[in-house]
């Protein structure tokens, strides 16, 4: 596959104190990404809520787009026929593309699955579909995301080992089939490694990826099938252990994660890229993530405050509004609402990695955060 | 009563070949207002779908802020102690508000009328509330607004003249009393002509509005009590023989008003202000109004087409995405199709309005308003 993607360059100076945060960039043909990096996910062809003027305001590095959905709606060939995913959405920075595997296997009704593939049914007309390793791609291909990822058997939380293990397996294979298929010239494949909690199995997982590796690379490793039921613990242990035993010069994507905590910890143990619809979704239902922690706007004690939202940070919604404004547009069920709440939790999220990268480079993470964590207020702010 | 206001200065050259149709503009303290100009309305504080920095690229002169709907939530006294309706929704170009009146008679359940004012029961708690000439005026004292409409009874359309005639007297009543209420400083209080389809019954009220304005002018005339279930024709020829006669030297505003087509009619007969909730809620339920006539976004048609919703419009829905898009969006149930639709709608009624100034100010608007028309295709374009 050729390529116009970097690999991941460390912007970390080599004297800093921490053992696994890093921050660094990587190339791809519609701009460069600097990590750690939040990605906003546009499930259907827009990140919910925001216009890309907005979010280009907001300033992610690269935003998430969903195969599933767009492959059954409306469809990967209209998508390729107009220009491309970029072109469509009127996005024109990095995009990552997830392979449809997490919506096929957490979503659809009816499914089959084989070795193949996997048959399922659209929830919206009850039409018949097959995603396969080699559909996948070529969705993703028609798409034209910069970053393609492998579809992978995702499989439910807490699965019992020999499952799991023939599961991986499969993923293996089918990873095999993805790097088979040809992508165009400008995008790069991510692994996607499995192995539920279990470390062992991470690491057994890792090799098979790491073996397909050697005969030709990945642009990036993903760690899939986390956050999906298991302990906070469990996860965490998980990825204390397992995060910097994936490749140093390619970038490390945890997804489906997560929460401002997640983030924080994630970055701490050597995370580059996360994806969530938290932000967003929290924002529909008036949880705002804020420096000091957790505001649920449609309080009573917010009905009259003069108050930004939140005051050390800089987005429109912040600079703009106060909270009793805020408070009057979710109560009166205004669709502003979802669109201000939006664009302040992705800015507070994006605004998170990017903190947590100039305090990286600033050899200065783990005061930064300490910092951050003490200033999450448990009660409301 | 002091105010910033100016009085209506025509910016028609005399030798323009229109009788009617007029360009001018007058001042307020949040900015000059360009007329013919149609005023967006923001019922609870925001122009639905919109923040205030998309409307300030859509460029309204003046946007329609709702005395009944702020009154009853998060309240008058809350946003005059928050800095008024202009800072609460972060909008600081002119705002009008009306007087309660039309809602409180269209909208509320039980009420009784009395001299004194009506008695209503909120919608959203049953709770009971007063609105008297008094309290309209004290309301829009608090939001602060530029234009203050005065408390009119807005009797149901097709009302007996009997009734209407009773009605009428009322009105100037309260007229009377809107305007011994002290206003802010930079309040302009603008009076509303009421009598239904029947030219005669319209003098008459407007005579007696007039003898009111030789003793302390008022800053605007409105034509209410239109638009409200009478035919169109009746609308019309009402139209095209009383609004001249409303004072030269004052804006006039047709209330409540409407359609394109309805704007251009207006503008032809010198109307100087409109506003109407139309342009955001059909962009809400996919109607969208260009200038080759009426889009149903959500028609098959539309599904794979390349083309911008208007050739002819420079707004940013147009500018970025297309058809298909749009159409996508729509299917999809995203919140974004509302805020697309919403921003094209009013640029496209707001852009009507200062194109037609410029051919009015080129002695050009016959023309204009022959091409507009003509343009406007009855088959979907």
């Amino acid at each position: 596959m050729s390529s116009p993607f970097s690999a991941f360059v460390p912007d970390t100076p080599p004297t800093g104190a921490e053992p696994a945060a890093r921050a660094g960039h990587f190339s791809t043909a519609h701009g460069t990404v600097l990590t750690p990096a939040f990605m906003p996910v546009g499930t259907q062809g827009t990140v919910k809520g925001v216009t890309p003027a907005q979010l280009e305001a907001i300033g992610p590095q690269v935003i998430l787009g969903n195969t599933y959905h767009l492959g059954l709606r409306p469809g990967d060939e209209l998508i390729r026929d107009l220009g491309g995913l970029h072109a469509f959405m009127g996005w024109h920075g990095p995009i990552l593309t997830d392979s449809g595997g997490f919506q096929v296997f957490s979503l659809a009704g009816l499914r089959r699955i084989t070795e193949e593939g996997v048959t399922f049914q659209s929830p919206f007309d009850g039409s018949s579909h097959f995603l396969s390793p080699e559909r996948s791609m070529e969705i993703q291909r028609n798409l034209g995301s910069d970053i393609v990822m492998a579809l992978d058997e995702c499989p439910p939380g807490r699965l019992e080992r020999d499952k799991l293990e023939v599961s991986m397996a499969r993923t293996t294979r089918w990873l095999r089939r993805c790097r088979a298929f040809p992508l165009a010239g400008h995008q790069g494949l991510f692994a996607i490694n499995q192995g539920g909690v279990h470390l062992d199995l991470r690491r057994q997982h890792l090799e098979e990826i790491l073996a397909l590796d050697r005969e030709q690379p990945f642009q990036g490793f993903a760690v899939g099938g986390l956050s999906v039921g298991e302990a906070k613990d469990e996860m965490n242990e998980l990825l204390a252990a397992f995060v910097r035993q994936l490749p140093a010069d390619r970038p490390r994507y945890l997804m489906g994660v997560g929460t401002p905590e997640d983030l924080l910890f994630g970055i701490e143990h050597g995370v580059d890229l996360f994806d969530c619809v938290l932000p967003t979704r929290e924002a529909r239902h008036g949880t705002l993530l804020t420096s000091r922690g957790r505001v649920k706007i449609k309080n009573a004690r917010h009905k009259a405050s003069p108050e930004p939202l939140d005051p050390d940070c800089n987005c429109y919604t912040c600079r703009t509004f106060t909270r009793a404004y805020l408070h009057h547009l979710f109560r009166t069920g205004e669709m502003l609402a979802s669109t201000l709440n939006s664009i302040h939790n992705l800015s507070y999220t994006v605004g998170l990695t990017r903190d947590a990268r100039q305090a990286i480079l600033a050899c200065q993470f783990p005061d930064f955060a300490r910092r951050t964590r003490e200033n999450w207020n448990t009660e409301e702010p």
